[in-house]
């Protein structure tokens, strides 16, 4: 008997297609999910199906919601003309755990990359360019990766004769940071950056 | 807005409670899961109740099944002379893919540990008893950890008088173990059996 019985296997094939785990670790939860009682299982199974059937897209910001608005497009207390683009819609959740923005977001779904076949057509570009107007602030939040930077200048460039303010995010030296350990590239963009005490 | 949608919550919640899984890669997966499709979600969520409905310890030696008696104990082929005792159910698997035992298992189903107080009325050892019989060999085959010593003492202790051959695992130097990385325990042990050329 040289594999494990195929609901089992089943199971491990199912945990290993999740990033970073492996086949030996997709074993390890499999047998731990086989000793957990029948209540957790159920529970864990019944998440899996739900975050399907209940989360989409908010209709304004293509953030992740249970209703047809998310509660930061909802809330009118929230700056309408502070506009922060981030990349996916997890990284709203980074913000938003700040409590310092008090704007609102917009998800791209990606980023540009020609090498994966993702163009402008692909990103929520089209519904951005909807809501812009006049006067407005944009905060361009993509990661810095090459294609972060690229779709970064993109929405620059197609942003450009609007007559909105086209803001980035500062790069520096992270808080608590050591001089010791920081990379070139970021010590390069902390002087140039520099502010007055 | 500081917190995930209720049911991705639910499923950050599950994927944390999995060994080795904390809360940011639980996040992690739970977004990964998000982007994946409904179907692939489906056979996830199913594959965890089937798991738990499907699987079923053998009757004989209590490893994991589908059937009432498990592949090894319903092979004729197998020599029920020979009974390799082992902890869990995984280690019948760890063991029958070196393809060379041809005897069958009894799995514990755990080790004593009077501090977690499992005692041996705890373990499969009633049916153990029941297999045993005269001039069969027993193998003890549980990990080297102070738990896995202490059951296999209890288990040499009360099979003494059974006329049984009892045997334990050889301890020695890994195949392809460098004599520089191996600890003081094991060399000691490989030099106490060590075999002649």
């Amino acid at each position: 008997m040289n594999s494990f019985p195929e609901s089992i296997n089943d199971l491990i094939d199912a945990f290993s297609r999740l990033p970073g785990i492996g086949r030996k670790t997709a074993q390890r939860l499999s047998f731990y999910v086989l000793k957990e009682n029948d209540e957790q299982v159920s529970v864990f199974s019944d998440a899996l199906k739900a975050v399907k059937s209940r989360i989409r897209n908010c209709s304004v910001c293509h953030g992740i919601t249970e209703n047809e608005l998310c509660p930061i497009c909802e809330d009118s207390k929230r700056d309408k003309n502070t506009l922060c683009i981030v990349e996916n819609a997890q990284d709203v959740f980074v913000f938003e755990r700040t409590n310092t923005f008090k704007g609102v977001y917009h998800v791209l779904g990606g980023v540009l990359s020609p090498l994966d076949g993702i163009s402008p057509e692909d990103l929520n570009i089209s519904t951005l360019m909807a809501r812009v107007s006049e006067g407005m602030e944009v905060i361009l939040a993509t990661n810095s990766s090459v294609e972060g930077e690229t779709t970064s200048l993109y929405l620059t460039k197609i942003l450009e004769d609007k007559k909105i303010i086209v803001t980035r995010l500062a790069r520096g030296l992270p808080v608590g940071g050591d001089l010791d350990y920081i990379d070139e590239a970021t010590l390069v963009r902390a002087m140039e950056g520099r502010t007055s005490v």
